[in-house]
């Protein structure tokens, strides 16, 4: 039942979550301890069929595949991912950046909207300081059901695209830069302030967070609800 | 043509816009000055056979109506409507708030997303110090392909939302409150930090920004894409 | 007498506290230099029969315990405890974390408020978006004289659980999250600024302070003043 | 029932608050329009047999006594009350200001504490660079269930007081000062980072907030329930 | 010579400036008493041949005239100017504006660079939500000297620019907008962190101190000597 | 007695503090109800035989004027004066501006000073962009016993005279500037992370507070302590 | 072509950028992956004959003398070389500093400007706090065509530099400092509200930056343009 | 004579600071490197005839003793002297702490004072919480010159000793804290807001630079010129 969780103690897993909101719970694996982490993995395996954990470690990798040898990860994205059968990739979803030291929270980004079916086209690179590296992306940009537009630094690379395409700008400021970017804060405060329409902003850093929405607004492009299309067990 | 412009000198119209983005360019209202306001209002009309203009006072109104005597005025929301015979609403778009000093901004919003076609649902006044307000809304809320969720002061609605609705919530802080809400900033920091999935964020007291994207999110879900469905001259 | 302390030269140790407020001094180990951290913890012991030490290392742990062989430690709150034959705990505390990685804090706030006589109830994982769980918990939670709220990121637990119940709320903020968290400034801000009333609020990752004034409100409730109820020497 | 509430439309009226936290819903009347203000009122008077309005202007009372003759106001700390007979009052608060320009915030705290029933000791201008002032006045602390600190500036009161006494402080940054006071941030933020224990905070310039906490935490003390003690219709 | 300045007890003119630096004194006009500016003007006159007031009202304005009946006001940007024949206007400054709501501070900047002697081109309206308005202008921001970029919001037309051109940009941010743009600040942290080379920043609404700046450049790129180029009495 | 005060009931009047430090209790007077204003003015002329008011309005003023006809007022440094015959001023302060629109605080500086008895020099608009001013200025400055910098926008006055005298600098932050001096604390940090030596800081526009410490400073240079050159009744 | 790239997939070299600006692409080697950074600096190599990596580890620069044995590599400025026969070094750029800490920057800004072509006078360790050091250097500053102050803590030298001279002062602020400096935002903040005219900011630590600039200054006072004067392949 | 240095091209020693100021340059070792160090503390001893250096490692002092044996070090205030005989310690600075992990930075400031020539009182660990612990110092306060007063978290021992002494107070804010310390901005802000007289501030940890003004303070106290008590060469 969509209201059910599990209760290990120092956890209560949202195992009603997948049927409430068409999305299994994810497991953010950054700090969590090595004796809690096993028995989060194997429980919403058993509850969803598939796992997702971000913000991994290889040694976290090493004791989750231990018990799911047939976790995956990747360390640019840092991701865990345990899943069975290839999913057929559906709808469109464009992940941009405005330079490569962007790319692992692109990464994080694009295959959280995979693993969740989501089909993406990755457009990496596209800062506005050569405008012209942008502009001849705009075949791929007109195609995409919802775009992730993610940049550090002054972040404007949001605006531009917000004005070129017609469907919802995700943006994602990253901590790259240095001095006056705040960690990131400076790059939120401009695509906050974004002069476009259609641009809503998440977390610094928060490739998970926009593959997520991405998926649900690709699901809901594609037809029906976002639920129906979670697939899952 | 989708990049076309129309230059008055002081300004440069977008006229091209409505076709480039299935939006027809909106008049931000406040601080334009008299002399340039009736021509922007003529000229876009004449562009899109409908104008909207936010942030507006009484007497911007008053000078409009001379020009455009079909206007109309909201004295909450402060928009003028200058729109031919009434659409059909499509979809469902859920509008809702925290408080009731939240209002102005969420009628903003709502006003907005009727202006481009879209049917809200509005659900004020359900803030988390008292529950029940908010879960005895919840079968209104399923039903919406997306949620605007407004408030200031500590900004948790929109987390509660999140865990408890499958499609996107576009968060709406506001200024509302004293102290250190700083301005709003204190509730914009809070929806940026939610530990809700599926939260995207747009700038303080920005309702226009949010009926804009819930828009263009109800129009991917009714099927199509976010051009076609925007009507037009 | 309550106005005496113990002058060590380096430090002034304040004897006179359990007598003037019900609570012996406590020992904020952390930077303490080695030299004095076993002076101090033989001192306090001395005068008050019992000491406790917070944020605490492994290192200092074996420091002190070379002196207080009865003394313990707890790796997950970081408390060293040093205490007689066990209390008879009173009263009724909740303690209520967000999420499995406010733990820590809770600990520190719960073990406090133990080792001064009080009986916690630990509420952990308990977070806004998924909020049944907390409501599953509310039968527990209007069994406490005070409720601590332990929350990082957007801190919306404080105001949920103010909203339910009638007793005060201590919220404290924690730096769990990442990006615009702001190292815990962001749930510190939002509980500030709580639309619920009874909610006030202690320093980031202070689960000391809570546990410590959560207790003077339990002993307040049991009846009889706070200092009459500190036991002692 | 506790879970009950009011529909207008515009607001929901929490009429189950009272039954369900012991304290019947306030008005907050900054900001509220003319035409639901009467309304408000007249329906939680209704409801609940009294009425506290709080932030309100001498034009906003003039409103209200048109439906409700038997309000009251008071000019220093803009409170509108409406209510029967004298209460009893019981327990023990202290209310303590820094300085005068703090009294209005104090006099919104003692007010709010004395419409829920509470004894109120006022101890003003007792600012830290007269230490003098504050020591003589030990002896009315120490009778006192739980004191309220309120102070602008560099907010030392609250941990002077704080190492006085042995019950809670609730302590109450004010926007009283200049320069880099920020408002009352600086204020804020002396308060969060208190030396001493037994401290915590609520937002700037809130003493409604504080008397609400000070008297739920007096009626604990005076024995029996939170709830029970709330008198009531 | 280039050391004297003229002591008038409560000012000290620095009539050594034009020889010095090239550029006469100039009156920040916003906020001097009345009695003060007729005497600095006057002075400044006799001293310089010219005088140039910025931030000046209409109520200063009169005043100057009755001293200098030849002065002129601009009430867009605000200036007061005292000059003789008509000068040659040399070289070629771009003054880029992203809305309209940014034209007065354009205005201040390009008058500013008027009286000191620059050929301005004004492109005003050319924000990067319609990328083509601007790529429109290449041809203009082609021979340009230097190009000064003015922007509220999230002040992104600065980078595109700085990305178009091969010579320097001196970016203005501005004040305009609302919410999280911090005054201008917000702006101003995105101009900094700009990813586009050959930007650098000045204060927020600024348009003096880029125009000031942008004549220098202008002027060395004429050949010869800032000094050289300034003309004078 | 040095610790005795008098209990007005809103205020308890620090009279102790002439023989505690040497200075009698000033009236800061920035929004003191006018019921008070009196009161205040006649019990502190009674106990020193003299009263300072700053931050009056000329109101205010003329309220205090009824009760104690010999008081003055000053315009610039909004000082309200009540003293007896004309003090010697001794020793030697320099207070520095670094331009016009520091005056006001300046002249608050300053007649504080005197008021205590100290003999003051101005030196006004010397600020750091034409340094030939201050240079021009050094025979005076390596007269004063203490200097007190006052400036605004980025605050450099303060270091360059710090680099320059071999006595205590008070340095003044002040709001005087726009946009990014944010409102003073721009010129506050400046202050504070000087690269001189010697340099204390004081808060935003705290003319009042240099003068009293440069008076200390000046009192202590003379000769005997602080205290015995008091004078007073 | 001027808006030629060349896709590595991962990144998009902008290789028309040296035709487009007459500056080619400078790798940012702050954190770029080793396999990477080979075939980044080699392409980069063919396109322009030369390559500036900035931000370069010891370890980076062996990487890059793998393929290109020419390269060289200074400590001080953490700069990689790759760089044909010594160009013949044009104008005049004074690169300054307040400190020996702020020389790392310096010597950025200094080697980045020779890089492309102009000659560097350093003036370093001139601090306002002994003024006397920077009024000896006034015959170097004046044969500058454009000046470069880099300074931490309070940032003050910008402003006096601004008031010595003629030519555009390029701002570059440093996080040298402790405490306040908020690692160089101080700095920042003083020189965006300097008090001197011709001053423009880079971010903070931005030697490269202001070394791009100064460059683009130096080419235009030469004559000719900034393209003209790229020399190139 | 006054105006002179030394130029080692690297820096510029300012060997005139004696003579200009009575103080010899001191050297801030942090971060300076080693084949700098020995030049510059041979050289100053060559100008000065002793040497004091900050925030020195102990790998630093290895450095100096190479070449100056006579060195000493301090690991607690991590000060390097190197004096000769021993001098008679002047007049009377007390240096009070709020806390034990406050007293590195109470050393600094002690010992800078000690090598400047002053008599210093040391008054550790007597923060407010326990307020008569400070109370029973007030004997030794009396008897200072000038009060140095240091403390963290809420930085409020500042405003109390100013309440209790005539003598000017030196507020020193240390990062000691956590959480909502923001690094000792808190306490920054509270001392630069005290509501008491005679309080001026330095930077955060800033214990040298109070040394240094308590010195000169002490020095004007005890008669004479601050240069005339310098001693030295």
């Amino acid at each position: 039942m969509k209201d059910s969780f599990y209760d290990l103690g120092f956890t209560k897993l949202d195992t009603g979550r997948k049927e409430r909101t068409g999305f299994g719970e994810v497991v953010f694996c950054h700090g969590k301890r090595n004796e809690f982490l096993k028995d989060i993995f194997s429980r919403l395996f058993e509850a969803n069929g598939e796992v997702l954990g971000t913000r991994a470690t290889q040694e976290q990798f090493e004791l989750v595949k231990e018990i799911l040898p047939q976790a995956t990860y990747d360390s640019v994205s840092r991701i865990i991912k345990v899943q069975g059968e290839k999913k057929k990739l559906i709808g469109n979803i464009a992940v941009c950046t405005a330079g490569t030291a962007d790319i692992p929270v692109a990464e994080e980004s694009a295959q959280t909207a995979e693993f969740f079916g989501s089909y993406v086209e990755r457009i990496f690179d596209v800062g506005v300081s050569g405008i012209h590296r942008l502009l001849s992306q705009t075949e791929k940009l007109e195609k995409a059901n919802v775009v992730v537009a993610i940049a550090g630094m002054e972040g404007a690379l949001a605006s531009v695209v917000g004005g070129l395409v017609s469907v919802p700008v995700i943006a994602v400021p990253t901590s790259v830069g240095y001095g006056a970017n705040l960690g990131g804060i400076s790059a939120l405060l401009s695509m906050i302030n974004s002069c476009a329409n259609g641009i809503s902003v998440v977390n610094i850093d928060n490739g998970y967070g926009a593959g997520y929405i991405a998926t649900q607004i690709n699901r809901l492009a594609i037809g029906g609800s976002v639920k129906n299309q979670a697939g899952g067990k």
